[in-house]
């Protein structure tokens, strides 16, 4: 294909989904510019990201092990632990961009500030430097991990709040030693945050407050990466492998109920569960007091659901975050309550000229979800994909969401929520198979007609 | 029995096996004096016990759950934590101290400084106080986790050095921030220490160096303590029950070798494991280096018996202690590298006047096997156990020391390891009733012919 022919393209982030995004963009040969807000890559994984955009403390470790984070194209170190620690992360996103030159197409410290859609197609850019820029193709890749989403209970509180976006380590941003603190929610930061900050050395008094409360799953079971053992396979009803899966669980002494937590709202593996070996020994050990749900703040006192109250010297927020779109005017492309309609997470019914890359809760691991996402995207820019029409998107859409959350409750952290080998091998074997033959039969697409 | 034909009594130490043994004593109405050198009780679990015979760190919480470590005749409260921390452990003992009136015989800052054989039986004893004291029977309950043995490896170290015995928590009484640290041993004080000191919110460099290396279990198993799972039966031979044991570590992951550690000079459950749940995911997470034993100190540097070395701040060994009788000079009592012959870990063939409480590293714990140990006292106490000649003592030593420990490399740690199902089945079914008969045949022995 002559490059004449192909989009001009944008990239918004360069965190995991955006350099994959213009790996395989690469790959294709289509050229593309990734605009970047900070002065380097790596998103979420860059420790201390002077753009605001990281979320990782100072003691954070991916909770997927090694084997299962790799790019396909580009595995891991052999000498990197099972669960690698942020800066490793980042180290290996750095290699990897330099591997593969997507450093080149990265204007850094050069974000979208607005991005409006263009009356003949495709998309005016206002970017951070005052200049603008018309593309073809926009590729929206600004994560979901960073605008911190807090609990909205009635009341005041008159101590220090503090979102887990911000923690750093017991003494950065905040004091915490000798603290009475509750942390509120139940995922990974939460477990993390709890279990570092209840080390009696720091003497502190832990209160936990969970309202969906989690499963908690150990890293290692049986001295491998319990992420080994979690596979699913597309030949079976997902259905019926939860079903097999929420056996197991009694082996693995997940149920919360067992140290004190409120009971889920979901059962075994409906949601992504909360990895940590350590949380549980430390509710068993009573350095962390579990609650559930806040009922309502009073100056330093906290009530809580079940009639209990405590007095507090901070409150951890550990309760997730929105799927928030800065460059966008709401009435073009929002997602309130976290829910965003995106037929397989990257298409909105309607909009050929827009792909969204990494919007997704993936179990076990995002990273080669995005890699995925990426050959889908690659495909669709040089015209070897063509979209199914709006209707079909929509009905998929809604068989999709049925498939990877009908069973939970409708909870905003569940909405994103795919199995990521069920959802690669829909990819793979079905989704791009079946768009190239549409595009064979029907040409590119509006992409290639766009200009 | 009158008061007068009962022996006097002098116990030293108020720790738990001083505790238990003054609680049976008073049970069958031996008066008896408890001398102990610090102001409190609780020995080890007097956290910052001023005699300096604690070895609790900050964090400590007991490896046995609560289920196993009550006391037969004073379970521990309701509301504790299935793993209690050192103070509710300290709690605990002063309440079981209260309810039996075990206080008043207690003479605080008054230990014995000596204790020398009296020419017609029983002991001669100097005081803290310089007072002296003659008395009948002495009960040896100084405890064992008190005097640091430190490993003697070849060379010299310029860094700071400090036994886990010292160690407080990251800050007391050694900073411990920003260090490279080498921690010595794989028993559950040095995987405890090995864990605090390697949060990466320390920002330190730790790494492990073991020689003999351990098997590690977690504290809990399918949501349950993990000692609930560990029952051995006197019905069955301790040999088969350790091959069942042995099949089931699979599921475990308790081979260090799967974390980088060597391998163990024993099998899984010849000897104590070490219980950790977080140090496999410390060492699967790259926050701890794991290393086989030292084999040279060269000023910064250590050199390990692979051929590795490193530059070392400090080192902390957490290897163990000594076996010491202060009192006693080392001809009439001592217990070169941690080897002492006692019949039923209490009784030195031939000193009929001595007895010795808690000598022993007990599966899975201690506090019932000295209150199994305590019945025996008090029935000895008063003639209602006998027991049989020094030949058959010395005879009874070497089959149980080849019950229990037969299967093990010969290294000091291991000396005193028992089983406490067997042994307390083997003390209440067989041991007491026989030395009853001895008894009832043939008088109350030595102690009811001492006055």
């Amino acid at each position: 294909m002559p490059a004449s022919s192909l989009p001009t393209t944008a990239v918004i982030g360069a965190g995991i989904s955006g350099l994959t995004a213009g790996k395989m963009l690469g790959d294709y040969g289509v050229p593309y510019t990734c605009y970047e807000s900070s002065d380097r890559i790596g998103g979420n994984w860059a420790f201390g990201n002077p753009n605001g955009h990281s979320s990782a403390y100072r003691s954070l470790h991916i909770d997927t092990s090694k084997h299962r984070l790799s790019f396909k194209d580009f595995p891991m170190p052999e000498d990197y632990p099972d669960f690698p620690h942020h800066t490793q992360v980042k180290a290996y996103l750095d290699s990897y961009a330099e591997a593969f030159g997507l450093l080149d197409p990265i204007e850094f410290r050069n974000g979208v500030e607005h991005a409006d859609p263009a009356p003949g197609g495709g998309w005016d850019l206002r970017l951070q430097s005052g200049e603008e820029r018309h593309v073809d193709l926009l590729v929206v890749a600004n994560g979901h991990h960073w605008d911190p989403r807090t609990a909205d209970f009635p009341g005041e509180f008159t101590g220090e709040e503090i979102h887990s976006h911000h923690y750093i380590d017991p003494h950065d941003p905040l004091d915490f030693t000798g603290k009475r603190i509750l942390v509120v929610g139940l995922g990974n930061s939460a477990a993390d945050i709890t279990v570092e900050l209840s080390s009696r050395s720091l003497q502190n008094e832990v209160t936990l407050s969970t309202r969906s409360s989690a499963w908690i799953v150990p890293k290692y079971t049986g001295g491998l990466p319990a992420d080994k053992y979690y596979v699913t396979t597309p030949y079976l009803p997902l259905a019926w492998q939860r079903k097999v899966l929420q056996k197991m669980q009694f082996m693995a002494g997940s149920n919360p109920e067992l140290y004190g937590l409120p009971k889920p709202n979901h059962k075994f593996f409906e949601a992504h569960p909360t990895q940590s070996v350590e949380l549980p020994l430390r509710l068993g050990s009573g350095d962390v007091t579990p609650k559930p749900n806040v009922s309502r703040l009073d100056g330093s006192t906290v009530h809580f659901e079940d009639g209990t109250s405590g007095e507090f010297d901070v409150i951890v927020y550990a309760t997730g975050y929105n799927i928030t779109f800065p460059f966008f005017d709401p009435d073009v492309v929002s997602a309130p309550e976290n829910q965003i309609r995106l037929f397989k997470r990257m298409f909105l019914p309607g909009r050929e000229d827009l792909v969204f890359m990494g919007f997704a809760q993936s179990t076990p691991t995002l990273f080669p979800f995005v890699e995925s996402q990426a050959r889908l995207l690659g495909a669709y820019a040089v015209g070897r994909y063509r979209l199914p029409d709006a209707a079909t998107m929509e009905q998929v859409i809604d068989a999709d969401q049925q498939k990877y959350t009908g069973h939970v409750l409708d909870r905003p952290r569940h909405t994103q929520q795919v199995d990521y080998f069920i959802y690669e091998h829909d990819l793979r074997a079905k989704e791009i198979p079946a768009g190239l033959q549409r595009a064979e039969r029907l040409g590119g697409g509006v992409l290639a007609g766009a200009r």
